[in-house]
């Protein structure tokens, strides 16, 4: 068996307090777990929250993995932690939403054909027919689902049966539809949404344009949670590029497309490795 | 005399047409000077906007340039142009506003003592007492103008006072007062101020307690021109820099001075060799 | 006719001296020609280097060519100029080399087909079969040359065989193999290699292998033009990346592609856009 | 008593095995203290090396700080720790040495009185006279031993009387001069030096002149713990800046002054506030 198959992760939040460290530490050696990624987070020294990603390795994990969550689950209560268990064995089954601009669909893809994320892909889904040829030669199902002002209750519908109980994440991969409230309350925290702008800079339709007629010297992409208010869930990642006086609106769009895979492939990776944790409207991230 | 006084830079805006570059090349040899540099921009290749920036060496230059502008002004005439001549020997004389947080002015003044503002220094003045033995220190008049909500027409008429014929550019390096309508007109496109985000992300009051708020994963700063809509004016130059989950407001605030003094120390330096040309609400940044 | 077929590109070397861009931007004007982009460099205000790339519009180009250049190579001569005329509207015709690490072939691909590379793709040329799906799933011809210590000289000639003719310009993408100097002989100035390193750091092997041995906290990636001597021709852009104490070798091979396949692309670019001037060892790019 | 007395620091290496954080976290808890950060790196799963830095809060340290030191050796012992304990109330006593360009010195003066150093800086040692003015209007004592080949021992011995028992961090703030291997040894680990250049590239003398040489497009900075091999140390951090053909060696020098500034600060904020354990001859960095 691989060290993959032996290795589990931890998030943990819980009220800060004197000892949680320890806690873990001790239940995790009591369990012969070797601890080989930590990471934590407090906001302030004292009586703040508390954070904490932890990635060890166990001999016979699989095995062994339902009586370590019961056994963990008593240590949780005492410390008030909400908690996930996540074996790295089990990739997520991943979702991609994309319309006509595939440059983002492209990196996931070229990512996930070299190992480099951590997904099992199961299908695209898009309201265009333009992403078909690249997803099928992968041998992964497209499902074209047309939206229009008048068929979109339908076509969420539709999008929703076909990932029932298959999908654990959803990337929007330069989608251009706005899923409705109803459609977020199934994967709360699982959508992550690549904005062309450096939020809160130019929220909502049409950031390059914007950027132009405002002047600015660099443009940028964010990664982040979807929530019912447009643009402005949990941030994940972002960056910017150099741009001058040359750059039409057009050199924009194009340049941009650059930062937004890279922003985008930075957050799904992060996302699939359960580095992010949410707490309120901000990101913690371990990466 | 040194290559410096035989220097001289022309800004050039008009109506895009055939043989500008040839005329304006023309016109300099004729005269017998070599373009040292030259950069230009159009917004399109026909019927847009033309701009220019030359620096050219000429020997005797300063005996010279008043015949040099009454030539070109012929020139420029048949070509529509809105120009501006500037020998590179007159230093620009610079008042820079400050309050208390004193990172920014630091810079300009470390630049500036190094040889590498191109400035004549005249005055710092500020509502604040905060900065006055750093600026003494160095030789500098220190103006102290105290501004309430009562006082500030009268601050503004002492502050317009003691400027009066003197100075060529205003830096306001973190001064916290807002100039009035009828300050600015003053100085049209001679103001340059530093705003500690990146704009237009965060207008106005608190844009670390707001990037925190809001979960940035990048800060950044924004050097424009002012005018009469807040933060609204030609941005100069902006750059950003990267912070993560760690980062208390607070900390945000300290980290920012980096980017703060960076961005606001180029911006100077361009307006004072003559690279930025104001074009309706952006600017060309011939760097 | 599309304005692309009217544009033209003059690229310039020359002594310098007074007049050259009068007689450039006279000698266009005179032909009825806009000047679109325009830029130059002096190695020194007096008796210096002079480069200068001009693109321009003019209605009737592919008829009037031949008359321009003509035309053209008397002013060079007055001038002393060495020159290159560039239409536009004739794509440079390309050879990629690539060995088994494909992401730099992959990111030139996505940039061609979308339109970002100026370039006719004639074909890919690898010592492997790995890259042959992708390469054949686009339609462009693949050549399987396998090279061994005893056959080099054959399968060189061999793709000289290939190409003749045909190729302005190979693209080594992660070529693993080193061309002999009777091979650089027939393509001066028109190979770009990308070196998987910050040069001149790390010349030669294993670059990230010794790069994780010293504990370096950037890699980088440099793209050049290939001459005989092993990672030491003109350097034509480069970039880094931060990396820090928990990257393995292995890790920082993987992510370290990402600033390979951007340096080299925009290498490329620059390349076929005729953007850049060799001078020495050195480059200058007008980017 | 503020927070800042009762915040102390560990700083671990050994051997990897099970139990090591819940052992420092229980040790940590029983004692009362609460983790405030902790930051841990593996070599490997299994059979690597362990390093970590945690950072605590425990109520009336200063008084209680001699027996956790003691308990905790017994820890150590059982796991074969060496580590380090530093009260943050301490500070480090720093000097800096520094020749004629004083921009690197500047910076880490400005950080100092802002209060981001978090040293007590005893003393400037200088083989010049260029700094005593910035130095001392700041209370700083200013040591001028001038150094040639035939005085160097003697130089050198009159700075480590100057620092006997007073220092315990050196900082070479562009010193240019090479310290003899007998002055190193009072000082492992604990001398910073500044190299202009990104490190492998450029080891030695003139590095911007090299990089103009060799046309590089970016420039960078090194800092790294001084050894007896010429720019050999660990490298404690690096960043580069982007140039182009314009920039002449003395550009590229005065350019340089920015990175180098900001790199050695970085690098100096971090050994002060003990974030830093050298390995071999690389550094892990928790920063």
């Amino acid at each position: 068996m691989t060290s993959r198959e032996n290795r589990g992760r931890l998030l943990i939040s819980c009220p800060d307090r004197i000892g949680i460290v320890g806690a873990i530490g001790q239940f995790l050696a009591s369990c012969g777990a070797n601890i080989a990624e930590s990471a934590q987070h407090s906001t302030a020294p004292w009586g703040g929250d508390f954070f904490m990603r932890v990635e060890f390795e166990l001999e016979d994990l699989p095995n062994r993995e339902e009586a370590l969550c019961r056994d963990f689950a008593k240590l949780a209560e005492e410390y008030q932690m909400r908690w996930r268990y996540h074996p790295a064995r089990k990739k997520k089954r991943m979702a991609i939403f994309v319309s006509r601009e595939l440059h983002c669909l492209q990196e996931l893809l070229w990512e996930w054909q070299d190992g480099l994320l951590d997904a099992d892909l199961k299908m695209v889904i898009s309201n265009h027919e333009d992403a078909r040829p690249l997803v099928e030669s992968l041998g992964i199902p497209y499902y074209y689902i047309p939206v229009t002002p008048e068929n979109k209750p339908e076509a969420e519908a539709q999008a929703l049966a076909l990932m029932d109980g298959q999908i654990d994440v959803i990337v929007l991969a330069r989608y251009m539809q706005i899923l409705s409230p109803s459609f977020l309350e199934h994967y709360p925290q699982r959508i992550i949404n690549i904005h062309h702008s450096f939020l809160p800079a130019f929220i909502g339709r049409n950031p390059y344009q914007r950027a132009y007629q405002r002047g600015v010297k660099l443009i940028g992409a964010t990664a982040h949670y979807v929530t019912e208010e447009l643009d402005e869930g949990p941030i994940i990642e972002q960056d910017v590029m150099r741009v001058d006086h040359r750059f039409t609106a057009l050199d924009l769009r194009i340049a941009g497309r650059q930062v937004e895979r890279a922003v985008l492939s930075r957050a799904v990776k992060w996302h699939l490795e359960d580095k992010v944790i949410v707490h309120g409207n901000k990101t913690i991230v371990f990466a």
